[in-house]
């Protein structure tokens, strides 16, 4: 079985997404991340799909599942690398990637993920009340 | 063909090699590299291979071409995330991996290529003639 490396980069876990994903894979994959989140206490995931020519509705989902565990787990998935045909084909299917950020390339994700960051500690600094609001 | 993905974070570039290299595969992604440090004019690459199981002669010797070429094109070349295993092996086999730094992960990684980067700039202020030296 395929396992997909989980990189650690500061205060951020960079998952580079190459192969398909089998179901195994991705439950596999969720579990990883899980795991590393806690260990290393990171508050944000980027996952890379440059290498992905695809993104069905079973990887849409992959990503969305990993965006919801991270988030309960205090850690913001931003989705970095989609090719314009990945975009125009998930348009066209219908396919939004519910509660996913995305962003251009893997240095514009780190910066979203330290200005959310930023953006939360402000708030929880201010008036922790407005967390919610600011991240939603 | 797959095509092996290049993320650059800052002033380096990052390559997650998680499939198995064919020849096309290898070839491609040192003219991938190649092009993009002259591109971005990175002093760095740094090359993961926490998902190998195995690094065979056709994989130890394409790091060895990626770094010579990435040496000419002024990037110090750094492997990270070796398995245990796969460095029991490797010594086993009678291979070295000539002309490659190592490192433990990519934040190791990192740090290498900042001092050594540091290394060279203070030595072409210092007196150029030394910048072989320190880097040999």
């Amino acid at each position: 079985m395929e396992r997909v490396p989980i990189l650690k980069i500061g205060d951020i876990l960079l998952v580079s997404i190459q192969v398909d994903m089998s179901d195994q894979t991705a439950v596999q994959l969720q579990e990883d991340l899980a795991e590393r989140i806690v260990a290393t206490g990171c508050h944000g995931v980027i996952i890379d799909i440059t290498a992905l020519d695809i993104v069905d509705s079973f990887v849409g989902r992959m990503l969305s599942t990993i965006a919801s565990i991270s988030k309960v787990l205090d850690a913001e998935t931003v989705v970095v690398g989609m090719r314009p045909a990945v975009a125009i084909t998930l348009v066209e299917l219908g396919l939004s990637l519910n509660g996913i950020r995305t962003a251009l390339n893997v240095e514009r994700g780190m910066e979203l993920i330290a200005a959310h960051t930023d953006e939360r500690e402000f708030a929880f600094d201010d008036e922790p009340d407005t967390e919610t609001t600011a991240s939603s």
